[in-house]
């Protein structure tokens, strides 16, 4: 079987060879062309709780929980002992004939939680599947029901949805678009709902008025008849911890009711515990969509699963047409995997006997702590809810005008939070932090205290180069 | 954490809540608009080897192994171990700042068995998102090479290669475009490779011939500077086990070349002993693909992983174009999942350790029992390689004409032999037959026999309902 490491250090050959295999076999997401299938990144050869260690033996805080998704953190005991047992006991069915006891009982209870009458499940392998099956729903849905142009997707700008052609799509951040193709015609793409990039003079609350009305006019202008759906996370994740202007979701969902228009809330990423819910868009935002859209934290990251959940009402709305026969030609070798759904269910089981209560409870330590990083002159903004957050860097604080991107000050700090003990999740000139969910408050105190200090040295060495003026 | 059964059945109470369950809060692919999130298929809850336990307690052969992905067999303990013992060691890693131990491993050995040049690894969750990785990829290159036409993307009548919006507009099976939207206008099909449905009084050889020139037109027709990639799997899986006529894929392989065409090899069902080697590109076929998509196999069906095996020579080209920056700007959560690739190469070298040398063995023997089936009227064909074969009902035996579609001749198969102790994967009127590659000479005996029962059950029961002449 394959060589786990129980140390939690490399030798020097060890980490040669480990970068010699990187850059001669592996590549890794978003490589430029310069160095695709040449380059070897940094070596993480374990993990214990909200701590990773380096191939150089440095234990490292996870800032990012992985990518969004680490939640009961790493080295979770009661996880891998489901890993074994499910895999001993049933490893794999196909869900094209059969069904799995843990995927029924993981779809009763994840339906007890979603809001409204969201009360079925369909499951993929992560957030890119999980959305490429709300749309393509959409589309299934919209031709049974005899109205094949009503298939526009609105997204926003700012969004992240996923990595293949159609989610892709979706996508609205600087460089997601720049040399891959997408499916422009059929998508739409409203402003970011961004507060602190609001038109200067402008009130949070006439900034709100201004989204709903680009939304109503967009439906107007296109007509109602040619969108399918919208698609929002409730809280932009990738796109920088863009929490939205107080009711603008409630707002864009009754655009979406009064039209038609399938609501798909992409939960990937504020799901199962990371605002304090299984799921948020009730609970936090007030809203009941349509379809809701999860990955990540449904299994900790442990194993690659993601969903859509499903309306009874579309359900039975599509059961009722004239079209029985009409096949949802959909569905993947790993939906409904046995192990996933048990993962899931003890994933479930650890956030509901107490990780949900405490990321509740510590949220709020969490978010004023980060806040006294406002204090340091490269800090635009720091914003966040829950255990999500985001430190924006700024040329000057007056104007709040973006750093140059190709800066990447994210990149800087996160070399110096390193060296500090702590990994940072760099996105331009941004630092975003979404610790696992069972971060403490002296741990808090740690990676507040080493960003700190990584913002101040590249603070210092922006001064030293040149490159701001301080 | 997760109850899971040690037992190998259900209460009556027990299957009924089951039922309801499933009906209530779970939806598995390809259901029908008027069963959509209100049925319940049969319940699997257990595996070990070649067999699996329905939720009656029956214990049957596992037929299709999965969806032709449980190579190694079910309740493989080195693997669950992997399982555990990579969790705890490091159960996630995001892999767009750093890397994992297995991961980078993983890769070597992939490289070591990849025919020619395709020595780099791009990682996914399963096969759909395989594809659209090289799909993707082919677009990028073409983007930074300057050539943004060159786009178009050739598959073939009865091809599958997965269920997202992309991956699902390349498939040419009967049913999978009905009521779904596809990506048509960058999609060219040409006829399926298939010798048992060759046009009447054409040798094989000429079929050969004209599949090739059909290609050969295609590209004139359209200009190769319009063509990206041909995608294709060595054997047609889902499709029925197409194996191509001789030659048919060299020269394939060879048009591609003499066009700057990427022949993208489809190696989801093919690859990790299915046909005896890790690949089958070159060992079985003798081609050096551009690209080849693998999953299923590679971890058999214990963990959702996928990948892209990728051309030294096209990374070169990339790497030297004049856009150092360009920026690849795909990756999944999951790419490079540091469990996942430790569980494939536990999974490796239960393939090398002897597994693949028993699967060549056996090969010979399982279809040459299957092919006693012929004697069977309504069989017009048993047809495949290594362990992978297909059992054709036909009409009529003189004429081959296909039996109506709704028949569904091959559910009905499927429903006798579940009585007798085997799972069936049924194809409208084809039956799949893809065991564990760990599968004796007494397990093919007992496949075969009850396959034999299954299908003179069918038969009687066609005849009595006058549907069939007999």
């Amino acid at each position: 079987m394959a060589a786990i490491r129980n140390v939690e250090t490399m030798s020097a050959t060890e980490r040669l060879d480990f970068a010699e295999m990187a850059k001669g076999h592996l590549i890794q997401p978003w490589p430029v062309a310069g160095e695709i299938g040449a380059e070897a990144r940094g070596g993480i050869i374990a993990g214990d709780g909200i701590y990773v260690t380096d191939i150089e033996g440095r234990r490292l805080i996870d800032g990012p929980a992985g990518m969004w998704c680490t939640n009961v953190g790493h080295g979770c005991e009661p996880i891998a002992r489901t890993l074994y047992e499910q895999a001993m006991t049933l490893s794999y069915n196909s869900p094209w004939y059969t069904a799995s006891e843990p995927s029924v009982r993981l779809s009763k209870r994840l339906a007890a939680h979603a809001p409204g009458d969201l009360d079925h499940v369909f499951y993929t392998t992560g957030g890119s599947s999980a959305v490429e099956t709300a749309l393509r729903f959409m589309q299934f849905s919209n031709n049974v029901f005899g109205r094949p142009t009503k298939k526009r997707i609105v997204a926003r700008q700012g969004g992240y949805h996923g990595s293949t052609y159609l989610s892709a799509s979706l996508n609205g951040r600087p460089r997601d678009h720049d040399w891959m193709d997408s499916a422009g015609d059929l998508v739409v793409k409203l402003s970011c709902p961004n507060p602190f990039r609001r038109p200067a003079g402008q009130s949070v609350e006439a900034f709100c008025d201004m989204l709903v009305e680009e939304f109503s006019t967009t439906i107007e202008t296109l007509g109602a008849e040619t969108i399918g759906a919208f698609v929002a996370e409730p809280i932009m994740a990738s796109g920088g911890v863009i929490v939205p202007p107080p009711g603008y979701l409630t707002r864009m969902r009754e655009l979406c009711r009064e039209n038609d228009i399938l609501f798909i809330a992409d939960e990937v990423v504020t799901a199962f515990g990371r605002l304090g819910n299984i799921f948020a868009s009730k609970e936090v935002f007030g809203i009941e969509p349509d379809l809701i859209t999860f990955a990540k934290g449904v299994t900790s990251g442990y194993f690659p699963l993601g969903g859509a959940m499903i309306s009874a009402a579309l359900l039975a709305r599509l059961r009722q047409s004239n079209h029985a026969d009409a096949m949802f030609a959909h569905g993947l070798t790993y939906s409904s995997h046995p192990i996933g759904c048990a993962v899931a269910e003890t994933n479930l089981d650890l956030l509901e006997g107490g990780l949900l209560a405490h990321a509740r409870d510590i949220a709020p330590y969490f978010q004023a702590q980060l806040k006294t990083l406002e204090d340091l002159p490269l800090v635009g903004e720091v914003r966040g809810l829950g255990l999500m957050a985001c430190v924006e860097c700024v040329a000057d604080r007056e104007s709040n005008n973006p750093l140059a991107l190709d800066l990447e000050v994210g990149k800087r700090i996160d070399a110096h939070c390193q060296q500090l003990g702590l990994l940072v999740r760099p996105l331009i000139h941004m630092c975003v932090m979404s610790p696992p969910l069972t971060i403490s408050r002296p741990q808090i105190d740690d990676l507040v205290s080493i960003l700190r200090q990584g913002i101040a040295l590249t603070q210092d060495e922006l001064v030293r180069e040149g490159l701001w003026k301080g």
